[in-house]
């Protein structure tokens, strides 16, 4: 057994106010049989709130290990609360829905949705489909941080041959302009850059900028 | 309504030997199911396969857009042969199983596994999952793809990078002991380069590992 989830529910209120709505009857008691089987499995429900502009604050002083998504005719407002409650801090998405549309997935995939569940479930489906969400969210977490961490490479790399260009350039004109060694020249501009306080390769590119200037 | 898409189902033989195996009963009585349902939701079901060592090439034959893995007992086994099988041309795996136990979803998540389905399914709850698995292959791909290219780029970046560090050490090299200025340098180790057809970082480096040697 692993320790309880954290798990925070978003889904409109149970309370149907017009008893003669069967849509929002069922909708309630779907939502109740939801909620029934989180406690059954032992999740730790720690909240259900609204799909509104409050969540970002709320997500962020309860710090759930999952968020659930119960909602069907507003399912894609909610969804977008969600996801900008969660860009700072991902946390795994599953939507439950009636809807059977699915021409949204793509969409909701995309903003980080880790699993998305048509049609009513049974209590002992629910572990299951929340074991797998996690593994996903976890998965893909792990990718976008390769991503990230190459990106990261890739650009420090990318500035450094930049950088060097810029030394070589301003250097070759020094030395061509000025009839200076490599040496000398690279000692010119070692000495302007202290003297300035500024980097190397900002005062080999107002070198080169100047003389662009001035050709 | 989109084009039906093409899928291949890796599931054991239907024929049940021993009519009193309840397990084995049960599960091809399952795997029927399954089999209709894709039929009914207009899906091109083009082969139902075994999960063994000929998948590969099975597979690279029929090109399907998607494979459902339809196994229980031999559910890793199965999940082993498509993940070798569809290694340099993925494609979307669906698992459906009835073995509740998740201990090794994250290893099938890794292994590029989009959905992974525990427990019976209804006819109406299939093209929705398959949808679902379907944008989240998608969105995962494009992710690798990502990653993929901006590795390229922070390699070349590297590359490059180093290149100009060889050839600068290079030149420092021979202006240093053979009192070149650094055009005359250069100059020699372009010569050299075009008489040995070699790339100018490979004579730098035969430069510096050859000083390094003498020093």
């Amino acid at each position: 057994m692993t320790e309880a989830l954290r798990i925070v529910v978003i889904a409109p209120d149970l309370d149907v106010l017009d008893p003669r709505d069967d849509h929002a009857l069922l909708q309630a008691e779907r939502s109740r049989a939801l909620r029934i089987g989180l406690l059954e499995n032992g999740y730790n429900l720690v909240a259900v709130l609204p799909g509104d502009s409050f969540l970002a604050e709320r997500l962020a002083q309860l710090q759930p290990d999952m968020v659930i998504v119960d909602a069907e005719s507003e399912a894609r407002d909610a969804l977008e609360h969600v996801v900008m409650a969660t860009r700072n801090a991902p946390r795994p998405i599953v939507m439950f829905t009636n809807d059977g549309d699915t021409s949204h997935v793509k969409d909701a995939v995309a903003a980080g949705v880790s699993a998305y569940i048509v049609a009513g479930l049974s209590a002992d489906r629910i572990r299951p489909i929340l074991d797998v969400a996690m593994a996903r969210f976890e998965h893909e977490q792990a990718l976008r941080r390769e991503l990230a961490d190459t990106r990261v490479e890739r650009d420090e790399h990318k500035a450094e041959l930049h950088n060097r260009k810029v030394i070589d350039r301003a250097k070759g004109l020094l030395m061509q302009r000025q009839g200076l060694s490599e040496k000398e020249a690279y000692d010119r501009l070692r000495k302007a850059a202290m003297d300035k306080s500024l980097k190397l390769v900002d005062v080999a590119q107002r070198i080169l900028d100047v003389a662009e200037l001035l050709s």
